[in-house]
């Protein structure tokens, strides 16, 4: 290549796993570190060139991620292998580059995504766990698991979600279609949440379990759940999960 | 009671999980924080009396456990229950107790132990693991399974395993019995080795493991392997696994 010639640009998706206990979520702000802005640093050291890394969505603070994905445009001579091996000999690691590839230039992480998947474990059982406390809620207490998971086939479908979260655009529709939502246990004493849908509302993974296991509680009956999202009005028995039991699992294109 | 009156002495069985990543080890020393001065201190505030905690052996330093027992004498008033959940709410959440009960006056937790059950994970795939980055040690190399597992075969039994570990008295015997050592696959690129043993050397489990991945990568032949055992002499060959994928799982009496 002669010099001045422009190099041609190209377009990477990469598939990551991140343990989000040590960072402000995924997107980039001035509180402290964030995914998005570590990510970014690193492939700014491998290309030598500003970059901006679409993330298919955001994560919140201290919310895991199995699956998340995201694309950057560079003009690296680099093969997607070696960039993959470079991102994860530089990032800290608790963030994992699993994939790396080269996509069509017109491949854009969020506005391709067909649906995510996230998944919620929940430690169910009388002592906590030393070795999963980031990893999973503990509640010790009795839950209803047939009243939560008739509950739980109220959310299924399209609906207006805005008792169960928040626009980041008050402007934007608050409606959502849910694809799946299953409640399963899982080996350990873990019951298992996992949630699909077209998108979520800032919220709206950890709002879902949290209520769930309001109605788990018997706080609130199946047919005040029912209300709550058909009034779209949030009662105050609402509850949003904590973050550390959250996983981003999958994006569908 | 009159005071004055001598209280009787209890003796107190406990099952904990702990994750070892913080830790030096299970064994009180002057170096940093070990796992029984931190229950120590934490039973002398709830009982104000002065107590030697006896665990069923050593765990080194950033080994895990999801069930080792100790055990310690009190006078304390308090019930078993009512100890269990006063020292979850004191003990740091790195180390919980699973179960706490009344036990014979003469059970002693390392001397009774009939057998010893630790398991250790290997994350066998390309990319490191974020989430397990201190849960599993993650080999991103091809390994012969069968040749391991044929390899494995050959600890079963009563023999002098001087070669796979340090007595911590040298005039002690260096003979344990193997019960049982499984290679299994587990989920999501799991390799999970569960060895059953009548004690275990210094060492001995990390040696097992390290060594038989040595034999895995085509370093040593199964024959070499069997020839290292018998000879009780350690060869260049032999490796340690890392401390982070290895978890003390059950004491038996």
């Amino acid at each position: 290549m002669t010099k001045g010639e422009i190099k041609a640009m190209r377009n990477f998706k990469l598939t990551i796993e991140y343990d989000g206990t040590n960072y402000f979520g995924w997107q980039r702000q001035k509180r402290g570190p964030t995914i998005q802005e570590t990510i970014e640093s690193a492939i700014e050291k491998i290309t030598k060139n500003g970059v901006k890394l679409i993330g298919s969505g955001r994560t919140d603070s201290g919310v895991h991620a199995l699956g998340q994905v995201a694309n950057f445009k560079t003009s690296t001579g680099l093969s997607a292998h070696q960039l993959q091996k470079a991102l994860n000999s530089i990032l800290p690691q608790d963030i994992s580059i699993l994939e790396c590839s080269e996509a069509d230039m017109t491949f854009h992480s969020q506005f391709d995504a067909k649906s995510k998947t996230y998944s919620y474990r929940i430690l169910y059982r009388s002592s906590p766990s030393a070795l999963d406390r980031l990893r999973a809620w503990h509640i010790p207490l009795i839950l209803n698991l047939p009243e939560m998971k008739a509950a739980s086939k109220t959310l299924i479908g399209e609906h207006d979600f805005r008792a169960f979260g928040l626009s980041t655009n008050t402007l934007k529709s608050t409606v959502r279609e849910v694809l799946r939502l299953e409640i399963s246990p899982g080996k350990n004493d873990n019951i298992c949440f996992e949630i699909e849908a077209t998108g979520f509302l800032k919220r709206m993974a950890r709002l879902f379990v949290g209520t769930l296991i309001q109605v788990g509680r018997d706080r609130i009956t199946v047919d005040g759940f029912r209300k709550m999202l058909e009034s779209g009005e949030r009662t105050k028995f609402a509850r949003a999960a904590p973050p550390w039991g959250l996983y981003l699992k999958e994006v569908r294109y």
